[in-house]
């Protein structure tokens, strides 16, 4: 209404009307036409939410595979795959499609993610033309299903160290897996237990009595559904949720393969059995490989992202219409979301949420564009892997925290089954671990930052690393992050000068960033000096554990700016607008309450004083109020189809 | 070992040896005996994890009510209740059952907390002789089960609106029970859509036009498991967790009971129909009939407390013995728990659980008291009241925190059922919200620390009390707080004098309790401004909605403080030993990383320098490598029997 939209609020800011199409056409982006057609996939498949609970656990499995079958008939699930095998081409597309596709249920996101990511993805990135011929048309149809086989009991994060073996056998030019003991048993493996024909296998490679390293190969499970000869399946059974996806254990006694099942675009084993490989260093080869399968991350995170946009939408929705207690006794009782405290629960988690979901747009762009140039660039591929580890981490656990936040704001309605939360919880909780466990992707996100992206070292171990970094690079990181530097670096940035760090002003997002720079700089120097000090007392092998904290909270804090970075960059290049000034608002609530949470660092390292702490801290409390308005408008502009928010006691019937 | 018990640590303090048994007396207690029990009754039906998943939900749910009847035949949940009616005489016996309880199946547990604390609790407290010897013999041996029906769809909180109405009907002397509208129906009622052939219904009483205020009621639901006239049930079918207990839907139409089903310890209505009860103000009537509940939240604090023993007992010994990663290349992988990050990310909530332990132990002390004295002591209930609330919100979050964190800490094995997490994690999740939601209990520990214990205000709502706190409470307690004498009184405390928080030394225990003292009493002293100030700028309305993060926040600081007292005063209380320096050496770790996660507030607020909370982290890094070699020895004092850890991939099969 124009009366509304020309109301000054108490903080004398016109109050905003946001034109939900509108902003979610800037969310959409270039991907609008993608989404919307998984939008209508969801809606036409919504029943499987139910079914998750209704259906026994083989009956859910095989609908979840059907849907899976349904979903790849669209095009949706193969837009990362070459046209000439029935893809679509745009490997932004899908990841796009998969995070849209996150709002549903997660045993069907996450059957794609195994089926079309890890082992299409494996097929497309570490095979050749014979593998891509052979396998990718059944394989992006669906028809053709199976597994990556990676994990092993005994190494779930340490993948270099997997026992599975695969030896060459050059009078048969086969190669032979087994499983030399129950460490090395694969497991947890998606679509294991019942679906895959195939498995692509992780295992050490031994060509002629030597180790080569870990490669992948491709290893037929089954035939007509009847696991093969030398092969053992055990069914991982009922997991925490996900339940529509068959994890498995496999066991390889004596598995023969032809030498054509080496997946080989970075190394090859000619018939007579010699090792041969472009990548000279095992180590190097080992992470090349790994890295192009960095589009799993980026899914996840994406997916992450779409998990907390599903759980703030219902809790905002009945935040904003249930009441509880009155004021006064004569009064109507009071709408949960006019609540100051429920508004700092749930609205700072809703700018990370948006904040998160820029990231990913810069994340997403990033993988299209290192996957879609004919020329490799090292730097850049480094610097996408680096990314897609520290937005899988913090979306992640974004998610894990949303998720759980807002099923205590609605009580006990959000323990239901029927309600969405349950399915939310129990499905989502993985995503720290899976694609890699969260604490150590922020591991090697500071080891990045730490060897400054010397690309010759990033095979190292751990002790390696400390003592390379000692040699090498920790003397370039201090002198680059020397305090007076940094200072220097950060009063060009703001008009304040010396004083920028008191001066400027709480709402100006280059103080924003100037604070979430210096805080990442500062803690780089810091972490390479406590390297540097802890080498010299000649306790090597300690000082990693005795620094690891200080690892984590240097990847954070890198992670945080490239996520401030992305925010501010967007509402920037905005033009002038209700969404601008909408997204403003979020990019400052995100901001301030991100320094917020780390305001005890920022007084320890001088850079934020006592009264502005606390100001910081009203000021956290002014933009909740200012955001409440806009909340469900916010949530709406996500665009999760009503029939997968799937909260009927929360927010009403879908229809 | 004798060389390694005299080994000097790197902090030279002596290498502690930790006598487990002993620890395990010290933690058992007085109740060492019921909980033995209770772990033989574990043991007998730990088959019951296994078939939570393995049956259907209606088979679950006629185990789990077989296994509370078989339960009920030792004597383990009787505790509370009367000898004359079967039972133990012993409530401080009935909350430790419970808290043991909580280390097996937590459908089992819940339902005992329905049948026997609410439902039982109910007719033992709220009824009189004749209700105690009509139900009590059948209820107590579980045969009679029965439910209480006091949360409704739109009231789960504010139980005083509730919309539930029982008509006093003079002619036939006779209640009429009716649910007038949609946000009337009870809801979420465990033990009603199956077993319950009773229940004790929470409605508004209206004698002669006259609304009275809620009462409650004993309601036949069902005879021969038939459901009676007039009542409408719907079960509310699955839930994320809880799946053996059977929560469902009530309705009323015109549901006739005889005047005795009036449970009328503290008010009656004569036949003719004149109402009638020695406590003349509704409000206080209310409080004073729930206040007699408050064993439930005791006992869900008690249960929280539990469930982060279990999942800290599985990932701390899996931390023990599963290894990632190498320092370098020729040497083993290293052990999880001696990475730093790991012990930080473990053995700070290893304190925290120690703390609650402790603290659990003062408000089940408290309880037994109030509840056996046979003179009533008002303040002793109000304080325990005030207490429980702030124990269960503190109890129950740091369970939800805890079993996240430990399934993370676990990883992939860590999501498969077979192992404890997802039914921990999807059992114990609606903790934080039963019982009271948990922001509501700290909002009502803060109302009571503001009111300072003005029994004849309790009953105020909302604007109520901010207008009563302004009018009389807020002087006294600006008064009292005020930084002068709040400062003088610490100084007296500490041998540092004015310097107290900067000389003190950091495991000195008087500067903990000096921390934690001064922050709850300046937050107090700030509220209580706060208020006075919104007031007098005539916002009344508005003043709860901008104050609120204070409040909480007060309640927090005030139930932490409670807790580090129990804590240090156990410790100091014990005779000199290993125990002794174990637990005291855990109650530092509690106490600084208590101090360190709130730094920033003791920094805004003048206590601690930036030197010093440095100094502080760098401590409980310290701490955390001293308690490393303790902590398997520390989560097997818990006693938690291994039949029903049942994590075999984490921590090995149960023999």
């Amino acid at each position: 209404m124009a009366t509304e939209n020309s109301s000054v609020s108490v903080s004398g800011r016109l109050q905003l009307e946001i034109d939900v199409p509108a902003l979610a056409a800037v969310l959409d982006g270039e991907y609008a036409g993608i989404r919307d057609l998984v939008r209508t996939n969801l809606v036409t498949h919504a029943a499987v939410l139910d079914e998750a609970d209704a259906l026994g656990i083989d009956a859910f499995r095989e609908r979840v595979r059907d849907v899976v079958v349904q979903l790849a008939a669209t095009g949706q699930t193969g837009m990362g795959f070459p046209g000439a095998y029935g893809g679509g081409d745009d490997v932004g597309a899908s990841i796009a499609a998969f995070e849209t596709l996150a709002f549903g249920d997660l045993s069907v996101l996450v059957k794609v993610g195994v089926q079309f990511g890890l082992f299409g993805g494996a097929i497309l990135h570490l095979g050749t033309d014979h593998h891509h011929k052979t396998y990718l048309p059944r394989l992006v149809t669906g028809e053709l299903m199976g597994c990556f086989a990676m994990t092993e009991v005994g190494h779930g994060s340490n993948v270099q160290a997997l026992g599975t073996i695969a030896r060459y056998d050059p009078e048969n030019r086969e190669f032979v897996l087994t499983t030399p003991d129950e460490q090395a048993r694969k497991d947890y493996i998606g679509n294991a237990a019942r679906h895959a024909e195939l498995a692509v296998v992780f295992a050490q490679l031994e060509v002629d009595g030597r180790t080569e390293g870990v490669h992948a190969f491709v290893v037929p499970l089954r035939s007509d559904g009847r696991v093969l000869p030398g092969v053992a399946i055990e069914d991982d059974g009922r997991k925490m949720g996900l339940n529509g996806v068959d994890n498995g254990r496999i066991r390889f006694d004596g598995v023969r393969v032809p030498r054509e099942a080496l997946l080989d675009r970075f190394a090859q084993v000619t018939p007579e059995g010699r090792y041969e490989s472009a990548i000279e260093n095992p180590d190097r080869r080992f992470f090349t490989m790994l890295g192009t399968l960095v589009q799993g991350r980026v899914s996840v995170a994406g997916a992450g992202v779409s998990v907390a946009k599903v759980a703030l939408a219902v809790a905002t929705k009945y935040a904003d219409r249930r009441r509880q207690f009155t004021s006064s006794r004569d009064t109507e009782e009071q709408v949960l979301l006019d609540y100051g405290l429920h508004q700092r629960r749930l609205l700072p988690l809703l700018a990370r949420t948006y904040a998160l979901h820029f990231a990913q747009d810069v994340v997403r762009g990033q993988l299209h564009e290192v996957f879609s140039s004919i020329e490799d660039d090292p730097q850049a591929r480094r610097r996408l892997e680096s990314r897609a580890a520290g937005i899988k981490a913090l979306a992640t656990w974004h998610a894990t925290r949303v998720v759980q936040e807002c099923r205590e704001a609605c009580g006990g309605a959000g323990y239901l089954a029927r309600n969405r939360f349950a399915a939310l919880k129990r499905d989502s909780d993985v995503f720290t671990t899976f694609e890699g466990d969260n604490h150590v992707l922020l591991q090697l996100v500071a080891k990045g930052l730490l060897t400054d992206h010397a690309t010759e070292f990033e095979d190292l171990d751990q002790l390696g690393m400390v003592r390379y970094v000692t040699g090498l690079a920790v003397e370039t990181v201090i002198e680059r992050t020397s305090a007076h530097k940094l200072l220097e670096r950060v009063r060009d940035l703001l008009p304040g000068g010396d004083a920028w760090d008191r001066e400027a002003g709480l709402l100006d997002s280059e103080y924003h960033l100037a604070m979430v720079r210096f805080r990442e700089e500062h803690m780089l120097a810091g972490l390479a000096r406590r390297m540097k000090r802890g080498i010299q007392q000649d306790e090597p092998g300690a000082v990693f554990s005795l620094i690891q904290d200080h690892v984590i909270a240097l990847a954070r804090a890198h992670v945080e700016r490239l996520v401030t970075e992305a925010f501010v960059d967007k509402v920037r290049a905005l033009p002038e607008g209700t969404e601008k000034d909408a997204l403003g608002l979020l990019c400052d609530l995100f901001a301030l309450s991100t320094i917020e949470a780390d305001r005890a660092w920022f007084m320890e390292h001088g850079r934020l004083t006592v009264q502005r702490s606390k100001a910081i801290s009203r000021e956290v409390n002014d933009l909740c109020r200012k955001v409440r308005s806009l909340a469900v408008d916010l949530v709406d502009a996500w665009g999760i189809p009503a029939a997968v928010l799937r909260a009927p006691d929360l927010v009403g019937p879908a229809d």
